[in-house]
């Protein structure tokens, strides 16, 4: 007989054979060990979706909280409905009416953030194979889980109005003639993580169109639609269409993401099923937290802090755009948000994103290459700086250093020529952030 | 072109073409009807697997989330790590620690209750087709994530002492010569949920021996092993096998479920995958409920409070079985658990716990039928028994309930003979209890 110790080795370097198919594409990036660099004090991480929660009155959340565990805590600590708490289910509603969406609470399902939620509804319509159509660039936290479940990935682009809509006609038509079957559209239409660019409202019902003519489902992920810096909140694409389209919101963003207390609004037969999988998947969301942020809803201006936070990521934004108009070259380009935590910037022809984040690092400004958000390798000349989480004079900096790397990476281009934009780092896709910066 | 309506309506029907191949399975059960009219206050029901946590001191868990708010709210409340919150980590090894297991936070995932590293775990390594073997009967919960993947169930009997090795042998054997792939054993070794009994010292070393020998990995699930009633906590089947075991946790039932805090201890090839799986799932666990659980336990004699649980889950168990012993027909079978929080009680031949559930109902005592804890339609003549949550003077008087619902039950059947034991009931598989009859 063998011994043990050789056994045991044997069996760990056999797990490889026995994973799931749907595994192999689960690998850790590279780049994940520079992140851990990234989180370090001294380094301007304009890497991470990170909300800034300090502005929250945590006496405000500590009364609500200790309140809840006095009044209600053998309810709150105890098991509860795969679908979620009914109360927050009917504010959910309440906070859905600010996109002008009539919804009934028996339609929503609470999910662990609406990570789970993208998860939940890709696992009852997924099969291995079949296409979900994104824009170009996307989350990429969405595209991990269409990854995972060994979806196809087809991107359409986007321009400052935001997804084109020929483009996403063409992507369609494209992936039919192709014989593929495809499962939904994935869009996020406000403040678009990482592009920045919002839907424009003409755009909204062409888009609708399109996929009511193709019947295509649409999922609609919207985490930043309530933080908007310039005009009230954009009419849901929900809001005008009920039958063809599933519609994720979170409180990540709009109050804090420790809870994780996502949801999705689906029609009645998918909230069904996406109930079962809940079920399935954790047997309930954490009735704790839901009733955590219920209670911060009924026990504070939520609207109020949500204005508040508006105006912070507004400064922010301000800072990041101002500092890249009088620090970065000439040859970049970038978007100004009207919204959200993201701007997109797209480096002179020859710099690769992903290449050089080694030395941003190393020059202590962390962000995510744009190879991240995208299924197919593109993206090598982009990346997505984030203005959320820094203060001001810390973003400045940041994209001080930024521009100081990437001079020197410009200058190292134009003394050698064009060398070797590695293409190996640009063929790989997906799974390029850790969490926290998946956000 | 056709008019809105009748399409919408025509959209509607027609996700049943679009879902996934695994939604297929995915289907409310006819019997959930019952459990809905089974929770009004007037029925007993010893249906639910709902923990006891009325002797939590209220006091003490509030302070504790208070002060977590105030010291510590912005990182409690912003996302964490998708492997989980460190200091619980360490926690949660302390807590394996007193069955035996010496494993590092490094090998730990913390899981959205355990229920998600059942979910995770298959996901990283079940592809359809692929087979688990289980113990019959088994947890229903489990069986409705193999399901949800696809997967094979192989069930492998019990007896007094646990899984019987040579079924297990047997079940291996003859899944391999049909040319079946097994991933995994799930086995419950502790005060088996559904049916209460415990694996013997000896079989472990037994089974151990047998998936070594065979290259078979084991999903140990543990929810129940602190809750024993007349002895020390039994050496964990990983404390002896780190390599081929993955075992699960839960604060569920030591603490308060609503904080949906589990774990997986995982080899560390496989714990990557898990952290993979759960940021993908997910993005991370909650990090409010997961460093509450943390100053819970930091903050409060919760060996204690194991201790009351015991006692009082002790007493709910004596409840049940005198009443059983006193008031059951002679011709019924029972098993008397020695811990956690069920009782198997298998009716007398011919009768049909599941076709005689809506006649308990209606005399106001709900218990889930055998049925729901097997895969492939076997358990008709039994039932799982709850004692964890009803008073012990509502226990008895459920059992008297019940006692009457069977006795006129086999009247009947003196009566009219071997009637009808519905047939296309019993082949129905697995998933038939909601969210908490199924912890």
């Amino acid at each position: 007989m063998e011994s043990q110790p050789v056994r045991a080795s044997t069996r760990l370097d056999s797990y490889v054979d026995r994973y799931a198919a749907r595994t192999a594409g689960m690998t850790a990036s590279e780049i994940r060990a520079l992140f851990a660099v990234a989180s370090r004090p001294e380094v301007v991480s304009l890497a991470g979706g990170m909300p800034n929660i300090s502005g929250l009155p945590l006496d405000v959340v500590g009364g609500v909280i200790s309140e809840l565990v006095a009044t209600q805590g053998p309810v709150a600590m105890q098991y509860g409905s795969g679908q979620g708490v009914p109360e927050l289910r009917e504010q959910i509603c309440e906070v859905m009416r600010l996109e002008g969406i009539e919804a009934h609470p028996d339609d929503v399902v609470v999910t662990v953030g609406s990570q789970q939620a993208v998860d939940l509804v890709t696992r009852i319509f997924c099969d291995p194979g079949d296409v979900v159509i994104c824009e170009a660039p996307s989350y990429v936290g969405a595209l991990g889980v269409f990854k995972a479940y060994q979806c196809g990935v087809v991107h359409a682009e986007m321009d400052a109005d935001g997804l084109v809509p020929e483009a996403l006609q063409q992507a369609i038509t494209a992936t039919k003639a192709a014989g593929k079957t495809i499962k939904f559209l994935y869009t996020i239409p406000n403040f678009h993580n990482p592009a920045g660019v919002t839907l424009s409202a003409a755009r909204r019902h062409e888009v609708l169109e399109i996929c009511r003519r193709e019947d295509i489902l649409v999922l609609e992920d919207n985490p930043y639609g309530l933080l908007g810096f310039s005009h009230e909140p954009m009419r849901a694409l929900r809001a005008d269409e009920a039958e063809g389209v599933i519609y994720l919101g979170s409180f990540s963003k709009t109050f804090a993401p420790g809870f994780r207390v996502g949801w999705a609004l689906a029609p009645h037969a998918v909230r069904e099923k996406l109930v079962l999988a809940q079920e399935s998947a954790t047997l309930c969301p954490p009735q704790f937290s839901q009733m955590a942020v219920s209670a911060y809803l009924s026990g504070h201006d939520w609207q109020g802090q949500i204005k508040q936070f508006r105006e912070m990521y507004r400064e922010r934004r301000d800072a990041m755009v101002e500092a890249l108009d009088d620090l970065m070259p000439a040859s970049c380009r970038w978007n100004v948000p009207d919204g959200g935590f993201y701007v997109w910037l797209t480096l002179p022809p020859g710099i690769d994103a992903k290449a050089m984040l080694p030395r941003a690092v190393t020059a202590r400004v962390a962000y995510v290459p744009g190879t991240a958000f995208f299924a197919d390798g593109f993206g090598s000349s982009s990346m997505r700086l984030s203005f959320c989480y820094p203060t001001p004079e810390r973003i400045r900096e940041g994209v001080r250093r930024l521009a100081g790397v990437l001079e020197a990476e410009m200058e190292l281009r134009a003394t050698f020529g064009a060398g070797a934009p590695a293409s190996g780092l640009e063929a790989r896709s997906g799974y390029d952030a850790p969490s926290s910066d998946l956000t």
